[in-house]
């Protein structure tokens, strides 16, 4: 609803998602500091470790959203392909990257930095190094795209050193407001506050607690003062519906 | 890796994901259940309360996937707009679907039946309804399309309800061995494995516990004595590295 033109998209890469193996929980990290830096996600996809599958979600969101994160599938094991898709995808040639290789040596001892650990190395030409701060072998940028980590403490230390990388835009508010009315009792008032507010994207979550049936209305948007009086708004619409309005997480 | 013809994707439908604000649990959960039933979970995408973005998802999936189940946006609000955002996807009249208006009036007193509620039976022509044991709106299918809602309790008794209208494959057979051994030092002898066990999906992820690095090493297959004969042989790489395999979940 609202208008911000920085968006991003996250493409989680693993079959332990996919098999319900593992719960990803990459996302919603990404997509919380992303709120709060104004870059608003636009989508997420979830592909199995497989070259196409990668390229073609790659190729259909980069050139369509201003960054791209990937998590996963940058270990040095054959289901770690994701640079060699993300390079494919970009028609570019994977080289060995020199600064990688500086990071990754002094790691091993001698004998052990064998090619299946060198190749945690190899990266599109032209890729910039993302630091990892908890094992070393470094993420990468090329372009906008931005390959991160799939286990949660190194992909969450790998994104928050992009802080200086990624230009935000007005941070996107969000304001929660709870009551004890069922959604179909304020749906019609709530679509006409909807229509009033078109800056402001509402979204309407129900609840059962305490025994009740309630409402979680949730209103975001960029505009701090037009989203001031979208919530008064909607604190008289519950109060007219005989139900207290509660401010709420 | 293996072949099972049958095949799903999962489009998770909520800008309230997008924001950070929700963590989806759906997709874990249908991941778990069709993997259960041999039906593989190719992609998933999240996408967000609009009707073009439903649209291209479901568009994108319905052709190539033998199944595609939607979760979220079914409720009476204005941001529930998945059942008319199916119907334009299909080119398919929406109306409003009589046998679920018969499940939803005896819910209401006299007058609380309004025009939101009502709105809720509003499906594309031909859909056929899911059972919602928890609050009664049902989901519907449409094609290949099952249409559940986000509420995770509801999404999970509708996809349960579907048990005999899902044709499932071979059941896919997972094992995990795993090991004291980093997954640099086990990579190249993983790697030759997977060669000659073409049909076997081997998947490797390390962890850190007791404090030592370690590798847990998934193995999914549709034939139980080949995915036998791949653990074998992995248990032997193991012990020929100085380790000791562990069976493990």
């Amino acid at each position: 609803m609202f208008e911000t033109p920085i968006t991003a998209a996250v493409i989680v890469i693993g079959n332990e998602i996919l098999s319900g193996r593992t719960k990803d929980e990459n996302l919603s990290y990404i997509a919380t500091k992303l709120a709060a830096m104004g870059v608003r996600l636009v989508e997420a996809r979830v592909v199995a470790d497989k070259t196409e599958a990668i390229v073609e979600a790659v190729n259909a969101c980069r050139a369509r959203y201003t960054y791209i994160f990937t998590t996963g599938g940058i270990g040095p094991t054959h289901d770690d392909i994701t640079a060699r898709a993300v390079a494919a995808a970009l028609n570019l040639p994977v080289e060995r990257n020199m600064e990688a290789l500086h990071r990754l040596a002094p790691q091993y001892k001698p004998g052990d930095l064998n090619e299946a650990r060198l190749s945690m190395a190899d990266m599109p030409v032209g890729a910039k190094l993302i630091d990892n701060p908890v094992s070393r072998a470094p993420g990468f940028q090329i372009e906008n795209i931005f390959v991160l980590a799939g286990v949660p403490s190194i992909m969450r230390a790998m994104f928050d050193s992009l802080r200086n990388r990624l230009v935000g835009g007005a941070p996107i508010r969000s304001k929660t407001v709870a009551c004890f009315l069922a959604e179909g009792t304020i749906a019609a008032d709530l679509s006409a506050l909807q229509d009033r507010f078109p800056q402001i994207d509402i979204g309407s979550y129900p609840f059962y607690r305490q025994g009740k049936f309630g409402t979680s209305l949730v209103l975001r948007g960029t505009d701090e003062n037009l989203l001031g009086k979208a919530v008064e708004e909607l604190r008289g619409i519950i109060r007219a519906l005989g139900a207290e309005p509660v401010d709420a997480e």
